[in-house]
């Protein structure tokens, strides 16, 4: 039977999400324990996103086969029993809907990246953010992310790496919020080419300490090369918030 | 010359606040970096709250003895230097007012602790709350700390080891709010007995487990002894957030 599961990681325990050899990533972490319950027979899983290194998650979604004798609470617990002691959580289970593939039945996105922004290095959000020093104008960083709104083609914030088939895509959501020294940037699109959070962000720091102008990021849009953008956030400050479909699956707070 | 402090860390890091021999602790911590900027010669710090071994701070409040030479920024990065890699940060630094005490100058300190209320254990909050698993009747809890609010005797909630003269605190502020599958209990006095919060907490958890009815923590205060009220919650999920004093000494954020 195929179950839909909320999943929550703290990404510095991980080589992000996708099976390694020889690393320990959370698909492998969840896999293990999937065998597990199988009786050893290996069982793989889809996801809505494939993370990176130490991005972490409060909402990924995967699809697993479980057997058919386990009801949601048993999915959850005996998932979350077999992974132990690593820094990933089954937070619901819930039956996966008939014909249903996490990643390509989503329909929404949405990241948060937190900057801390001050002086002082982090002490209670270490490894949750990044440590920006140099004060952010935050009027002049919402100026920047407005340029990037609507469908257009984001080759300059997309990762050499990137398998994706086009390089456009809709960003319905870029948000920049302060909270006293901490800046949350959120992001929501159907979905998003590979770094394309992380150098979104890299660019609105530069036009955030005032070493662009905010028009400038308009202007990276437009010339349609990795170059012509800032550099990659380091992934520390991600964080996959949630993944939504057309019908709810789980009982989730808006972030 | 004398500095106010405004200090962030993470409980986890430390054996509490103060000095111990032959652990790591705040005070050990900030001392040896104050001993530095002295050329070697030991000074000690005072301090408005000393917490427990594995209690967190965003908001602790510190005074300490600097060389002339030194400006508010210099205080802040050279301390924040000399204390590497330990997970504590001085975010400001202000000149001392006058005969100011930082223990005995406060009017108020507000604590939070946090709860992760789901079956699923912690992944990103891990060390940053207490983890029950049985659903919490918030209402009920909120009618258990009102029962707590006011001028009391709090000897229920006292530890043996407690050093305080008398028992009668005066408690401003016992708030439970939900946040999704988190619960945040505020409470906000002149000053606390030791483990007094973590007391009441332990207490509250039995009134929104429904092992309690809300009045028996009216009981459990009358009683003025320690056996009639609920178990010490766990470090893990206490913050002390601010201590304020008569003028507002940092630029500081309401949490």
């Amino acid at each position: 039977m195929l179950w839909a599961l909320l999943i929550e990681y703290d990404g510095a325990g991980f080589h992000g999400w996708q099976r390694q050899d020889g690393l320990t990533t959370v698909q492998s972490v969840l896999e293990d324990a999937l065998a597990r319950l199988h009786g050893g027979v290996p069982h793989a899983v889809t996801v809505a996103g494939r993370t990176d290194a130490g991005v972490h998650a409060a909402g990924q979604v995967a699809m697993a086969d479980l057997p058919d004798r386990l009801d949601a609470r048993h999915v959850r617990d005996a998932l979350n029993f077999h992974m132990k002691p690593h820094k990933v959580a089954i937070v619901q289970a819930v039956p996966a809907p008939p014909g249903w593939n996490p990643r390509f039945a989503a329909i929404r996105r949405t990241y948060v990246y937190h900057i801390l922004n001050r002086r002082a290095r982090p002490a209670l959000a270490l490894g949750r953010v990044w440590h920006v020093p140099a004060p952010l104008d935050l009027a002049a960083m919402r100026e920047g992310a407005a340029c990037l709104l609507g469908r257009h083609d984001f080759t300059s914030f997309r990762a050499a790496a990137c398998q994706a088939k086009s390089p456009v895509k809709t960003l319905d959501v870029l948000d920049v919020a302060r909270h006293g020294d901490q800046l949350a940037i959120r992001a929501e699109a159907r979905s998003f080419l590979h770094h394309q959070v992380r150098n979104m962000v890299g660019t609105l720091r530069l036009v955030g300490d005032g070493s662009w102008p905010p028009a400038r990021v308009a202007a990276a849009l437009a010339a349609r090369s990795r170059a012509a953008a800032g550099p990659t956030a380091p992934p520390d400050g991600l964080c996959l918030m949630r993944v939504d479909y057309p019908i709810a699956l789980f009982d989730q707070d808006r972030p």
